[in-house]
């Protein structure tokens, strides 16, 4: 991508009211761009960093059986009343509208009920289980307060998976691999060694659900924690019988902010008996289904990812999350030729700053933007055939052949 | 993909009020589920077409400058105030909601206002002009009736692209290689041959604009059509000073129902002025951006395809836009063990009946699916080391040898 062409700027200023460092970053760096509070565009650079970790996330589900759908956000409501989740004092996040053609209509915050529904169509038999089902979605929350930047939004990017098996046993099997996908994930993603699988409420029909808090100061749950137990907790659950459960004492306990950054439930018969979802086993007997669900905040994880890799100069994307590897700036004239040669047919991989600027406000634009090397080709870097690569990360820069650095593309 | 692991079976029956041909193979398929009158959900298969449609539409964009971004769905009432497109008497297709925190909000039917007031942050002089924004995003539209699957639909995925000029000479510059590229998009989507750009009536602010429909009878427009002349002409433009401009004569014209798959629009100072989208030009004087805006509907256009190239046997999807090139049926235990090998590492490619079914069962799933070519691979076939390709468009079978067939893959 050619700069010169981009219509993005980095911007001196963020809204004022944004508070997460990580936000002001990557609205100055133009990856987003705020529509108004808990609603925002992303823009070239941060479309690519959404599909990057789609991208990741895509991979690990699919290698555990799940098959991507698109649902639609539009709801029917006779499907929530079902679960009695349509009314407001219920589920206090819902949007709703209205239909010219008359009827009321929702816009999903989750998708349990319909795909439990339409799943209906297609499962009938044991011999039909287990499947998972997943999406990439965007969902709305009518929010009382959104902060944060994407970390907390009212429009926002969700994988969110679901399971269905014959018996608890099948479904704490599939679980299992859903728990080793999402450690797989969070570490491709960089955040695995301050990524958490934390016990939570569980809600009506189990004791406890898990949450994946990626520690972070700017997180909006507190947590408790002790790496020797490998024991972490959210603090609604922070009562006597969970710790005795848990096997671990009050004061053994650190207490530490964290972000939620995913989370997964077994669900058993909660959506599935109110809402018919049966089959027959092998004695021809109906018997209710059992599910479990899997979300991950896309769009936050974008945010968490942001928040966690910045530094006083701007955003610092790990290598796979990057939406370029390379950040071109030639200096000079002979140095801009040599670029061009070397960006043509690497289009995907290099942000080509082919504007004319000074070198430190190319320099100061790829720090803020974060692309996790700057190559320099000037006359000084010309003179011994090579090209001067800065890690964004460690700021340690060294001269590189033009040919071997053609090679490393 | 595995049949046997997908959760998708073809159906004997689709709802009852889908009167388009193609909706019912789609829904029969497993490509869509209906939730409701005007929604639907892609199901695996129909999510593969969508993103076939998506790269063929992406990939000829980029081509002409196009810089992709995803914008909100939720919309801020203030800019289309501005416009004068909130009042619901002046746009009826609205879904409006209201936020907790209190105010207004709608879903957008169409992205101008935003995406024109996101570039006052980024747009300032006359160099940073020309430039040409699209998205790939859900649109909400209240329509009274929905109909005719997924042709006409309350949300729906469409391309929109924006572009932003000088002059008015850079703007029909534009214009005309977005006239280039739909042709190119339209030919690779299989509709070239029927599909024409159109004369529709403009608006305010010119006299034209055009839309691409596609000859179908399914089609809800009335176009009339001059083939010798290439006009072609809405029926709400079939007016005594339009046929003299464009040069035919109301005796000269045939009519036709046809589908709107694009439209394309110079919107000059329509959304720019109002929403104070200005540069600075050469000579340091104020100006007010030129636009265009072209509309792709990608769910209709999935929709318009498989209507276009069914059969009375089902879908017949064109090879570029189809969920899988092969549909791989073997029978009898040897076939299996041969298709196995066959299919590892050929995932993409191939959709993998190994369901326990009668060869009849798979052929007629193979045809209702629309797969271009179907595969068999039997004791009969393998007597000859060959496996037999038919043909779904033409019913023209053929014997080919294993090895040269894993070649073609």
């Amino acid at each position: 991508m050619r700069l010169s062409n981009s219509f993005i700027k980095t911007l001196r200023d963020a809204p004022k009211d944004e508070t997460a460092k990580s936000a002001g970053f990557l609205i100055r760096a133009g990856y987003i761009y705020k529509e108004m509070a808990g609603v925002y565009d992303y823009l070239p650079l941060g479309l690519k960093v959404i599909e990057n970790i789609k991208g990741i996330v895509r991979d690990e589900l699919n290698k555990i059986g799940g098959q991507e759908v698109l649902m639609a956000a539009l709801q029917n409501p006779e499907l929530w009343k079902k679960t009695d989740r349509w009314d407001d004092q219920k589920v206090d996040i819902w949007f709703k509208t209205e239909l010219s053609a008359g009827g009321e209509l929702g816009l999903a915050p989750t998708h349990e009920e319909p795909i439990t529904n339409m799943l209906k169509t297609y499962v009938k038999s044991y011999k039909d289980l287990p499947l998972a089902v997943y999406q990439f979605q965007t969902k709305f929350r009518n929010e009382l307060r959104a902060k944060s930047g994407i970390m907390r939004t009212r429009e926002f990017i969700m994988k969110d998976l679901y399971s269905f098996h014959t018996s608890e046993e099948d479904l704490d099997r599939y679980y299992h691999e859903v728990e080793n996908a999402y450690a797989r994930i969070y570490d491709r993603l960089g955040l695995g060694d301050i990524t958490f699988e934390t016990f939570a409420s569980g809600g009506v029909f189990s004791k406890y659900s898990h949450e994946y808090q990626t520690f972070i100061p700017v997180g909006e749950d507190t947590v408790y924690y002790n790496k020797d137990k490998s024991v972490v907790l959210n603090e609604e659950v922070l009562q006597d019988d969970v710790l005795e459960d848990l096997g671990v004492k009050r004061d053994e306990l650190e207490e530490t902010r964290a972000a939620e950054v995913g989370n997964i439930f077994k669900l058993k018969f909660k959506y599935s008996e109110p809402l018919g979802l049966k089959i027959s086993d092998e004695n021809n007997e109906i018997k209710t289904v059992y599910m479990g669900c899997y979300g991950i905040g896309i769009s936050r994880v974008m945010g968490v990812i942001a928040e966690k890799f910045c530094d006083d100069k701007g955003l610092v994307w790990p290598e796979n999350i990057a939406p370029f590897k390379f950040y071109l700036a030639p200096i000079g004239e002979n140095g801009s030729k040599i670029a061009e040669e070397i960006y043509l047919g690497n289009e995907d991989k290099i942000l080509f700053d082919d504007r004319a600027l000074r070198p430190g406000e190319k320099f100061a634009d790829a720090e803020l933007m974060g692309i996790p090397f700057r190559v320099v080709i000037s006359d000084k870097t010309l003179a011994e055939n090579s090209v001067e690569i800065t890690n964004r990360k460690t700021g340690e820069s060294e001269l590189v052949s033009i040919e071997e650095f053609k090679k490393s593309i």
